[in-house]
């Protein structure tokens, strides 16, 4: 539709122009802007609430899950964490300006490379409507415009949200269009801002391997993405029994629904016998359906464990549940070898007390991050100190793995001469 | 074709393999592996020197212009200098497994990240059999596999070529399938190349806008590229008028055709008679054609230099020749306006005495390159001592800016523990 099309280019050449403006606006008054967007969250509660609610009664009347709707839901209390969150990333390092290398040529002209915003991020999401207030603070933060595109269920309360944050970041003197909503639900505007070369510098979809491949399917602009998470723990021979239950248990059984839980557990041969009778238990008694291949399922079935048989795509699928695939390997260079034929290049750990076979297995895996005697539950932008995080990348083009502020900029070239020419 | 499509996943799947070896392939090997590869390269003269006969007779015969039929001819001296790139790249330090970043959380978990290579490069270019040499050299150098998908009228030479380098891989005993030719001239391998998801991790193109275009169109792979290079010089009130005019003869007339060249020329109002009277003379006698606004124009003429009227284009075109858009602006902030206006974010330069002009000029530039009393001619990873060069991105993902072998590669996230779980 012509108009959609409008539309979008609309906000793109508005957003094109705060980012202009935010570029070179100081560090303080983007803090002072992200203060005052939570102010205004706070004093627009009652309007937002109010929006939510027939949101959420329309998923209801919809026949929407629960799960959904409770996505979906806010109340003063997520509101006004919504706003801490905004607090807190004011008071986080500023990426931007930051001098990355500097260093002097032969001829004398003395070359910076100098941390600088992205410009306009495309941030396409589903139906949590605090994603609104987050990504608008990252992207304000590490000095981007954002062009929001929410799920079509959370409109009504990702609008009001919207029109608070733009008013705090008029008050603070910032454009308003710094953080701007498409403002309809139709999803051809998904497509549209995949299409926005020269507007659009990268484009972040979060949500489900649908949406996310929906927008690769069609995308122009450069994507960062994060499609599965079938992690693994390798259970050396080498490992301490119970620091590797510990280990699976916590990856598995803390919050299964996410993406660094672990999907497969590998244990050496040597020790399958004894580790799967003490750690299957455990993790029997967490509730955790345990699918496994015929020499792990005889070494659980003689412990006494409830096991059922384990097919082929178990060890290609991401779960997300209390469900974990246990196959028996001959030692580490065939835990390594079913990673990088199963896995996901996302986050794979080995627990071991040999160094040389830990790090044969860190050298080896190719995922986003690698762990030795730790839980694949730390790959994750907070756990790793960077104060924030805005996904998750299983890419491995400019950001890989955790993407807090600075893996939401770019540099440039500052190069200062005296009149140098070249010959 | 399903057969095309065969045959670029096999290439696909023998890269991937190949990288995976490469990537935990000793430096050394890596660095006796490109002197084999220069080795074979000489040994292989009359073969390859045959095959490109071959490739020229048909390009004439085919009517191809004398520059195609220039670029696509390669003799003893050409072949030579490939295999001296490749002993030069196999000098240059090893970009993987850098240490980029190393800490350790409060929870006793260390954390690193190292750099890794990114692993299977599509890399795509046109007439130039030489690229296939310097191409797979960096590719290797920075431990990736590459697959190469040359101009169709140089496949004869670049099967040679491939070959060659193949058996130097071979002799060093890495995987032959580190550099792969795609040995059929179909344009639909392109579009393959680019569909390769979970294959190909980065494809590069490089050649003239409609290739690029080309592949941006249809790729769902990440791709780094190079649109146009619009180049400006902003020459201030407060500029040195010889240093000026020496920057302007250099990034204009030096080498016309490249994409650090200068197209356009933004002169203060205040100097633009002065300037424009000196400079336009030097130009002119360097057989610079000058398209000038009405303001600059006048100043030409009032001067006796001869130029035509600027049409608005005239400012938004990569002329690639000895052509010169010349407009005269209020002052810097116009100069920058008139840039971010009709720029393509290349490479701009200043020249100025006033060093809080140039700064001004240098931060509110959105450009790969900003320069200060320098040539533009500068943005080049040659020049910037990279010792390298892959290609020039004008993209602000990943890499931007001249393209070495550090931008040839990811990281990975090591984390070293000692039982650590997520509370």
């Amino acid at each position: 539709m012509a108009d959609l099309a409008q539309l979008v280019a609309q906000l793109g050449s508005q957003a094109r122009a705060a980012a202009r403006v935010l570029a070179t606006t100081p560090a303080a008054r983007i803090d002072a802007a992200l203060l005052a967007m939570a102010e205004e969250l706070l004093a627009a509660e009652k309007v937002i609430l109010a929006a939510n609610e027939l949101d959420v009664a329309a998923a209801k009347a919809n026949g929407q899950t629960p799960a959904l709707v409770d996505r979906l839901t806010l109340d003063a209390k997520r509101l006004a964490a919504c706003a801490e969150g905004l607090r807190q990333v004011a008071t986080l390092p500023h990426p931007v300006g930051q001098i990355l290398r500097e260093w002097t040529q032969p001829n004398g002209i003395k070359i910076a490379k100098v941390r600088v915003p992205l410009g306009v991020i495309g941030f396409i999401y589903e139906s949590r409507p605090n994603v609104t207030v987050d990504a608008a603070g990252l992207c304000l933060k590490s000095g981007n415009a954002v062009i929001l595109r929410g799920g079509s269920e959370a409109l009504r309360s990702n609008t009001a949200i919207a029109n608070t944050l733009s008013r705090g970041l008029a008050q603070a003197g910032l454009p308003a269009a710094a953080v701007q909503l498409i403002p309809v639900a139709d999803r051809d505007t998904v497509r549209l801002l995949g299409e926005s070369v020269g507007t659009v510098d990268l484009l972040i979809p979060r949500g489900g391997r649908g949406l996310i491949e929906a927008v690769v399917r069609t995308a122009r602009v450069p994507v960062i993405k994060h499609y599965d998470g079938i992690c693994a723990l390798y259970v050396d021979k080498a490992a301490d029994f119970a620091m590797a239950e510990q280990i699976a248990l916590n990856a598995k059984v803390q919050r299964p629904g996410v993406c660094n839980a672990i999907e497969t557990m590998l244990v050496h041969r040597d020790v399958a016998d004894k580790f799967l009778a003490q750690a299957g238990k455990a993790l029997a008694a967490a509730k955790v359906q345990l699918r496994a291949e015929p020499l792990a399922l005889a070494a659980l079935q003689k412990a006494g464990v409830a096991a059922v048989p384990a097919k082929d795509e178990d060890f290609r699928t991401e779960f997300l549940d209390l469900i974990l695939a246990v196959k028996v390997v001959d030692d580490c260079a065939a835990a390594i070898e079913h990673i990088e034929t199963h896995g996901s290049r996302h986050t794979e750990t080995i627990v071991t007390a040999d160094a040389a076979t830990a790090e044969h297995f860190l050298n080896n895996i190719d995922s986003a991050v690698v762990l030795w005697n730790a839980s694949t539950r730390f790959n994750d932008g907070f756990q790793f100190g960077f104060g924030a995080e805005i996904g998750i990348s299983t890419d491995k083009l400019h950001a890989r793995g955790p993407m807090g502020l600075e893996e939401l900029t770019s540099y440039k070239y500052v190069v200062r001469g005296s009149g140098q020419v070249r010959s």
